[in-house]
């Protein structure tokens, strides 16, 4: 079973978000597992403080990592990656989300105030994460982030397979746009060629669409996808046929 | 008064993670405030539905434009902005959440299912906004960023408001490292400069190893900054004299 170990200052937000639907389900089925570990019951002292003020001078606080190290060590890791969720870290991508849903689980690091005393990343082989560049109070939202990035991809969790294969990402583009009833929306009307029956041609628009979508939005994206060498433009060859 | 409204089928996750630490201290002392509208308020049947199938085919359900937009109109919008969370937006940065932290708040729309009828963006101005490349599995967890981002820039909800001035992109480069004591971890010493007292040293090291990580892990980062133009190249030559 994947398992989840949240290391954290804030035990009670989890499950939290986590709980709700598909993921929620997922966990009471016994796809996934999660347990928050309460970072302040490895202080060593009696205020049940973490932290001290950073060598060097400036403001705010920093996580000690002879304290963390203790609440790391405190897990059975099981073979799991520690995270540390933090704007210094290398950007999250569905890949790697893929990557970590594939293996036993993950510890997630969720760091408050200043930051984490820089020596335990090294101490404990903990990676540095970033779900996106901007910053945020701690690290327990983006631990959310990435937990439901990865739970959503574990079998059985998403009720039809099928919706994974056609989402953003999947094959280096966005994705393309959706329509429903009704027909008709103030005055907008559902693209003629959704409701023409014809699966080749509406597989070949939303293609068109996805490309057109990427290569506005997202350039850098986009760019990657034309580069992404001959197989996958025979691929996209194929499709277009 | 900084207000967030959600529109969600999980009005009950709200505000969550959101109430913890400084930002549920800011809430309390009426620095922001945070609503939960449930989308299936809006609902047209007795069945609560609020989605349909995907014109043209194809897996999943979409959730229709039509009641998304009566959820919408039921909000006092007071000029803020109307916000889907979906991994074909553009990706939020630091500089957009402060940007939004100037104004009067925004609406979250947290999308669920296969996503959203493509026409209400453009009839109601919904902006969508990405907070990574990866998948989620709705706007949820997304909203909360994005709202936490913003909310611990609002003037009195971080104790010290020093502390934002050093972090990551702040000045277009990653935060330097942190420690604290103990003074040697496991072998692992505090460098020298941080414990000589010398502040313009400790400022210059500081400076140096932001570069460095910068250029070692965010290699697109680091372009951006190196080509930011003479006045950023001067202020740094400056901060390094």
């Amino acid at each position: 079973m994947w398992r989840a170990t949240i290391l954290t200052l804030y035990p009670e937000l989890f499950p939290g978000p986590l709980d709700a639907s598909v993921l929620g389900r997922g966990a009471s089925e016994g796809h996934w597992a999660l347990e928050a570990v309460n970072i302040r019951d490895f202080s060593d002292n009696k205020y049940g403080s973490i932290d001290d003020t950073p060598a060097g001078g400036g403001a705010g606080l920093i996580m000690r990592a002879d304290i963390l190290a203790n609440a790391i060590d405190s897990i059975d890791r099981a073979g799991r990656p520690i995270i540390a969720l933090s704007p210094r870290g290398t950007p999250l991508t569905q890949a790697q989300a893929k990557a970590l849903s594939l293996g036993p689980g993950l510890i997630a690091l969720c760091g408050r105030f200043e930051g984490i005393d820089e020596r335990l990343f090294e101490a404990r082989n903990v990676e540095e994460i970033s779900i996106g560049d901007f910053v945020l109070a701690g690290g327990e939202i983006a631990a959310m982030a990435l937990i439901e990035a990865c739970v959503r991809l574990l079998p059985g969790v998403l009720g039809s397979a099928s919706s994974l294969g056609e989402e953003s990402f999947e094959d280096g583009l966005l994705e393309y746009p959706h329509f429903t009833r009704p027909r008709e929306f103030e005055g907008r009307a559902i693209p003629d060629v959704l409701l023409s029956g014809d699966h080749a041609k509406i597989a070949e628009w939303r293609r068109e669409k996805a490309k057109e979508i990427t290569r506005t939005r997202r350039p850098d994206l986009f760019k990657r996808f034309c580069e992404s060498g001959p197989i996958r433009r025979q691929n996209d060859k194929d499709r277009e046929r």
